[in-house]
């Protein structure tokens, strides 16, 4: 298991650089649009580490590890954060009860993964969330998903990222995409604006139903997946200009991500309560938003 | 108790109106500053009502009755919500033994109250909250409070906020200042960014401990003292001209109210859990905001 999880994390900080590459390249391509004439941005890098201390935080929970967070502030990508984190320690007997296998485990778990959420300057390409970690107690598994919310939905992006995960999913087991599409369906989901976030995409969890290779492979799959459709949608939208109405838009529905993100999601609502870094988790918020 | 209530309820809408009055002086009264030259702002007052439905919504609760939403975007007021509402219904089992005197009452309750979240144009006017209500059970008891959420905390700003509610407090109880100011400072802080919100002020719940025309008065008090200090505090900065750094910090500080009211606020959260009206819970969102 000590292999595995070092392979799982040495993927997860791969894919972290080869998606701030991809990034960074359509920074550089950008040639048309009202930013245009802004410098190409670059991500900043930082390393964060907390190690040897067995220190409950205000969960009873303790927590070790580090990660690399990078963040774009360019001319394409608004505000854009991938952070990649490996962490260790020990939940407390509350919240072991919630997480497989870690009662048996005596509270240990290990986790790793990669998070994405992009914000665009360009109201008309759509904002992106992305995820894939592995988690382990006295068991293991993997977990993740990517959806997208666009500001205009756009049938012809709408069809090909679900599509790029349908193929990506079909390779791996048929059974895969209408579950986990249908649960991304129910996940991003406002009850109390009764609206989905966006449109979707795929979203899985606990996933340990065959070999690890198989679900290993399955989790690089969706990374690479993402990258590649998210790319193709940047590229075909960035170019063209918009409208002052349409920036408004943008702004407000930008509004419903926060909301989404603070009042209901498991990630976002378990790292600030369990004392997880508040800026690697807080990246994920937009560069600006109104409530008008 | 029938008559105690509508004496209440009556109270909460009056106030409502002064509170509107004294803030559309303000906009009239403007005459200095990046903002002097727009229009003064006028409330928009919208009438709510859902009644004769034994419906129980998304939490298994039934909630009837109604209010009254004024909002006005104003130009020295940048977005102020001023809520006036009389509900009742039927908690369900499970909220009901959170609630005193609930269970008691087979899970039936009445509340009507009045809240307001006011966000300013100038980064040199204080953000400000205010709320009081009275609930009734089997038991029935006041609460509220008000708090200041200075963008650039000011000493005489602050001191006379506190010094306000310090006779208010002192008049009807001298234990109660000291109390209700700690309970504040409790309350109104965000533990993943291990700061306050803003200045404090003060903060009271289940109050029944002396008769109930004293209580009364006492919220009928924090009301009046809010009205009047605020005002005070308003006019003593809105004329100053502001830079466009102290609007980012500004910008920047809303997020961390944003923060609050969705991660940690009960009455936002349990009024969006509970199938209120979000429009109303969601109107003390700012109307501009950035986590750069």
């Amino acid at each position: 298991m000590d292999k595995k999880k070092q392979t799982a994390a040495t993927w997860f900080k791969d894919l972290q650089d080869q998606i701030c590459n991809v990034f960074e390249d359509i920074e550089q391509e950008l040639s048309g649009g009202p930013k245009a004439d802004l410098p190409a941005g670059k991500f900043e890098k930082t390393e964060w580490e907390r190690e040897n201390t067995d220190e409950q935080n205000a969960s009873g929970s303790v927590l070790n590890g580090g990660g690399r967070m990078a963040v774009m502030r360019g001319r394409v990508f608004e505000k854009v954060g991938v952070n990649y984190s490996l962490v260790h320690g020990k939940f407390s007997e509350e919240f072991a009860k919630q997480i497989p296998g870690a009662e048996e485990s005596n509270g240990e778990f290990w986790a790793s993964g990669v998070s994405l959420v992009a914000h665009m300057h360009s109201p008309l390409v759509p904002a992106v969330h992305m995820n894939t970690r592995m988690i382990a107690t006295s068991k293991s598994w993997f977990g993740g998903g990517a959806d997208l919310t666009p500001m205009f939905p756009d049938e012809q992006d709408t069809q090909d990222f679900h599509a790029a995960f349908k193929t990506c999913c079909d390779t791996h087991d048929p059974a895969y995409y209408p579950e986990f599409k249908e649960w991304c369906d129910r996940y991003f989901f406002l009850p109390h604006r009764n609206e989905p976030r966006g449109v979707g995409g795929i979203f899985f969890d606990y996933l340990d139903r065959k070999d690890w290779d198989d679900n290993f492979a399955f989790t690089q799959d969706v990374g690479k997946t993402f990258k590649d459709i998210y790319a193709t949608l940047v590229r075909r939208s960035m170019h063209k200009d918009w409208t002052p109405e349409q920036r408004e838009h943008q702004l407000v529905k930008r509004g419903r991500y926060v909301e989404f993100n603070l009042l209901y999601d498991r990630g976002t609502q378990f790292g600030l309560k369990t004392g997880g870094n508040t800026d690697a988790i807080l990246m994920s918020m937009p560069p600006e938003v109104k409530w008008p």
